[in-house]
């Protein structure tokens, strides 16, 4: 289910500094609204390369979206620094399922800090070769654990 | 609410073929799921286009995003050819509720051609200066009302 | 060297159909400067994938760029269908020299169609494994050999 | 001239740190071609804007790319943070000609850090509305000659 009101910075336990390019406004003069996916895929990706629990190009088994969502509350532009929030709302034998949220970098407390979109972002473990998903190991499960958020949230 | 099942393309009024590019490949020789949200907003704006609705450079009056979502059936990947099935599962005040999907184009009836991805897309009609919701007028009623679909699709 | 005058499309012996998208529109109303090359890559690679000269997933050689350049004419933007055109300027042991343009499609004669970008493209034939320059064999040769252009032009 | 020998990271007046996106990788496991000109052109901008010298949404004149140019001398890739280095090599009476490359972030001196790619990048100032060339001002000149470049760099 799509969130409908906009969440806090501090609900994220996984915090992505996101640049934004010039070509990322459109004729609207603001993100549009694909970049938006484009940042939360990075942030992602980024927090499993980063704990090694992805190895893009080696492993055996790799992360497919299966389904990904986002409501826009208010509009961001270039040059504006961003933050992709990103929080595991469940996790299943194979799929992962992210909250991610984007806010606009800025000075003040992450309670403070409302976001001007939010989304949801599914992962599904499969083998690389044959597209059939795997089971997520344990180390995995153990990194996945640390940014594991409420539900509700 | 995302549809879980793949729907046909024969549940779509509008019809829009898109054009696969390079570089929508990513690293998994697939189109990286970001590329899905590029088609569908040029198929819906092309519509807009297409039928007087929009003027994106001259009108007083924009259609911005505030909510999109696909669900991932099957890969799809460059050089093939798309069909993008556009519908209106809900037409508001000043909004648009769209439902989406992405379809490889083939030569079979609209009735045996299942999505690979399907999807929503919900525009706002606003003033382009100062972003407030306005009114959609009768003339843009009634080319909406000519690809309205069953919600239940 | 990059050409300054604009050339006509009849100079140009591939002609490949590219359609643009909502996103191609930058903040200034027209297609940003990166999409030209995004097209160029595409129609360049869609001729090698047609005429089996490059099967992208399979083959133990694939096509590097190794050099690009642009000159922009006039403004260009979606929704306009545009035509790509390609030829080939030198082919050597191991690279290939296009020279390609960006033509806005229009019912007139390619005599009389005025490119409105004009670039070039150079690949080069690697392994695809240690990425070292491999000669191009004698069907690939036969193909590029018919969109070969003065190179004056 | 396109140049042929990868410069140094010393070699160019302004660093911008660009970060890399996942859908910048495309098929071949590297940075897509297209990629190097989103960041010269993000780069560039950023620069004008940080010093005054461009608001694209509310100057009368703006700066309009008409040629452009990349030679890739090696890999770059997704995760891998990136600088780009600026200085402009020709300022005319309306027109900036910036040399760019792009080069790996490391630990290493400036002096021994070679660039990946390298390319050029010209801008001319025109009137926003009727797109004519206007002269650059004595401001923006004065901002300009603190990133000038020897030419034969």
């Amino acid at each position: 289910m799509t969130r409908k009101q906009p969440p806090l910075l501090s609900q994220f336990p996984y915090h992505f500094e996101a640049q934004t390019r010039w070509d990322d406004n459109d004729i609207y003069g603001h993100l549009n609204n694909t970049v938006h996916y484009r940042l939360f895929d990075t942030a992602v990706n980024s927090f499993l390369v980063q704990n090694n629990v992805l190895d893009f190009r080696n492993s055996e088994h790799v992360y497919l979206v299966i389904e990904t969502g986002c409501t826009y509350f208010a509009e961001l532009a270039y040059p504006d620094p961003l933050i992709v929030g990103v929080g595991i709302a469940h996790l299943g034998n194979s799929s992962v399922r992210y909250h991610t949220a984007l806010f606009k970098k800025g000075g003040k407390s992450p309670d403070e800090v409302v976001a001007a979109a939010a989304g949801h972002f599914v992962h599904v473990n499969v083998n690389k070769e044959n597209r059939q998903p795997v089971s997520i190991d344990t180390a995995s499960r153990d990194i996945f654990s640390k940014i594991m958020i409420n539900q509700s949230s």
